[in-house]
């Protein structure tokens, strides 16, 4: 008995894939197109490699594996047919013609790589990075714990401890901060201990006061997890400590340099925070996202060391002083919040890459870490001073209230009633990235504009003032 | 005039802190534990110089910076003193010794790092992996993308272009996912992927059919997301297509194994679970964490293949196939899923770690991808059949139906009325991770015990069984 004919079946010698795979790829895509309709009888596996020139085991194969994966079925004395609960082929459907988008070849990843624009905010030079030391510190990782290195450890969802215990000392020594190691988590950047606080603090209709103008992706993370945002005022000191303010459940602050308008909050002020949270049972994040670079002095300590109340959640991240695709940041908090942030970054996912970890771990213990931060804080300075005397060469209408260091300058113009939105929508369309103030802001804010200066080298700098203050002057 | 007597003051000049820097920090200190009460007074520069016997600038320029920093003020003609708004010091607290846990220092990383007890579920043998390969491939691309790769790349929080592209096309060809590369979404392994999917299809309250017996790690994403589970009955086949289920939001199935039972599902109850999902305008998730790993004959096409409608999503994971601390996995979803996901993951993570990611793309471009898959294909097929003689040369009561692929075995007891739950136990007394099946289920399950394989070389396993068998033996 022979069936309806199924073919044109492709069956070609010259191809790798064998005849077998070949046969039964070709009824797969028949039955499951449509071609063939459920219910539908076979040829029987002597005619059909009869027909195809082929040996009738391998039609015989392709038919069980057909039948086993539940395509065919066998009716005793009557022969092979398409499965009639098959359902409803979708021919159409699975026809339709992709449309793919403009192909990125391997060889152009390198042009999908984008380099940051001046004067982007908060970008490292990752070209002073010691990449050559980075890879002979990992290699020698690899080398030590070899494949221990790549199994599961979801037992360190928090973090390796060698790279807890050495941020435990690092912060120590550098920030003042006074924490046993288990209670430094590790976190995929800044941004993800952000996250995870937000989750496992906040309930929906909660309030969080954060600083106004703000870091926007602490405010992401906020609303996220439901909360209402009320504005804790800044001004040229700082956050101003709420007095008369009830019901909030945590405060976002970046003491060590407010983000965006650069100032450092005065120890008075952070201590009045730090009563304010004790007082409204708040959490009190403090953000210490830049604290590295600081030029005339070294950096004030964390507000974390003047909080005994255990209500201050520390964060930092390594995407500043060493290099952002890195993807590590950590936090400080009490070990009361440690059971939550594990259960959630299990959840989440499970745990950070952990040859990254070790590799940073070392990179801390060698002392490179130290070395680095001088490195780049010394570049820092310089093309600090190469903005601020570029500024003053073209004579921009600005002043920089905050050049004791950082990795942004907020330039305020003299002239309050100047559009600053609109200026630096005009450098955006000349390939600047100088955002306004009034981006950050939820109540009006001054007028000015946001300077990055860290990932450009002075050259540059010094050009794309000259190019942006032509524009500048233009708008105002 | 001279104020009360600040000394014992911290002044050493062997130390390599600068004098003011010390002095600077021991006038902080004490301020700050409040050895030195708000509101005092402190000796004049030049007494305290004298007293000290450093020179008065010295001291100057540390009274400045406290000043500046706001623990010190100074009042003209009165002299200069500790702030007295520095509000109420907290020695005790600031001065409670640490309790440092036990200390494991870097060098003992490698006793930190822990590997599989036998026979623990879903481990690759990670050293097969060509790590060396790997390795060759990271140096490669750095020096190829070099710095490029260490810059923020926010815009590619869904992934960068390169490996998205190269997944498209293994997803093609090896699993029949007909999808353009811009639905192809990296994440931080599968479980991110499911995390992701939770907080963005699910509101509380809505309920998921969940396999039972099922995967935890995607309960508990579930459940995060505040979902009702129901229940989706697996039989030996995988799981049962519901058909008189109401209100389903989402739907969770891993039909190339069943996880934790190892059965494949039928084509036709595959196409029966999209036309449920179809009716209910419920999302189809099918998690196809180890369809890599089918012994006698390839396995199915994803059930993606069969999907017209666009509600199912496709996750996969490479912590199977390459090794799991690397934290890549993946899913397809709709391009109408895509701004949602991107929104979530910047406010989550930003985007994950780029030279794993470039690295992976120029794995799977270079062909070493499907050399190591079929290199572990062959060992895992190997150690499978050691597993099975080995149970079945200790008499072990056990049988195992789906012994055609997978990493782990789900063995049943003949005998139904063993306590799987009790002997699971004894044997993690004894250093062995054999799960009972019910600890994956809600509702009654058959007696059984689940063996993961691959992770132990023949002579590991073949010992394990024997030692095993003793207690599953004792305990019945």
């Amino acid at each position: 008995m022979t069936g309806r004919p199924i073919l044109p079946l492709t069956i070609d010698r010259r191809r790798t894939a064998s005849l077998q795979d070949q046969l039964y790829s070709s009824l797969r895509e028949q039955i499951q197109t449509g071609q063939m309709a459920p219910g539908s009888v076979l040829p029987s596996s002597r005619d059909l490699a009869t027909d195809l020139g082929i040996s009738r085991n391998t039609v015989i194969a392709a038919y069980d594996r057909l039948t086993g994966e539940g395509y065919l079925e066998t009716r005793e004395r009557s022969g092979i047919f398409v499965n009639p609960e098959f359902g409803r082929p979708k021919p159409a459907a699975r026809r339709t013609p992709l449309k793919p988008r403009h192909r990125i070849a391997i060889a152009d990843a390198s042009t999908a790589l984008r380099e940051p624009q001046p004067f982007r905010l908060c970008q490292p030079d990752v070209r002073l990075f010691p990449l050559a030391l980075w890879n002979r510190l990992r290699s020698r990782a690899l080398r030590r714990l070899g494949h221990r290195l790549l199994h599961y450890q979801s037992a360190y969802a928090l973090g390796l401890p060698v790279l807890r215990q050495a941020l435990a000392e690092y912060l120590g020594e550098s920030r003042g901060v006074r924490c046993d190691w288990t209670q430094v988590v590790i976190t995929s950047g800044s941004q993800e201990a952000l996250y995870l606080l937000s989750q496992i603090l906040l309930k929906p209709g909660q309030s969080v006061l954060m600083e106004d103008p703000g870091y926007p992706g602490a405010k992401a993370a906020f609303l996220r997890a439901g909360a209402v945002l009320q504005s804790l005022p800044v001004d040229e000191h700082g956050a101003i400590p709420p007095s008369d303010v009830d019901g909030v459940s945590l405060i976002y602050t970046t003491p060590s340099r407010q983000f965006p308008t650069g100032a450092s909050l005065p120890v008075t002020r952070r201590m009045a925070l730090i009563e304010f949270a004790r007082k409204n049972k708040a959490w009190l994040i403090e953000d210490d996202y830049d604290s590295e670079f600081r030029y005339s002095r070294p950096p004030l300590p964390a507000m974390h060391s003047l909080d005994a109340g255990q209500r201050t959640l520390y964060i930092g991240s390594m995407s500043k002083v060493l290099f952002p695709s890195l993807r590590i940041g950590y936090m400080v908090v009490p070990q009361s919040l440690l059971p939550a942030i594990e259960e959630l970054r299990l959840t989440l996912n499970d745990h950070g890459p952990l040859i990254d970890q070790v590799t940073l771990a070392d990179f801390l213990q060698s002392g490179a870490f130290y070395t680095h931060i001088r490195r780049c804080r010394k570049a820092y300075e310089a093309r600090l001073d190469t903005l601020l005397t570029a500024v003053a060469r073209h004579s921009l209408p600005l002043t920089f209230p905050h050049t004791d260091g950082g990795m942004n300058q907020a330039g305020y113009f003299v002239d309050t009633r100047i559009n600053a939105i609109r200026i630096s929508a005009r450098l955006k369309e000349a390939g600047f990235d100088i955002p306004a103030l009034d981006v950050y802001a939820q109540q009006p804010v001054a007028a000015g504009l946001v300077f990055g200066f860290t990932a450009f080298d002075p050259r540059t700098i010094a050009r794309a003032v000259a190019d942006a203050a032509v524009i500048i002057r233009d708008g105002i």
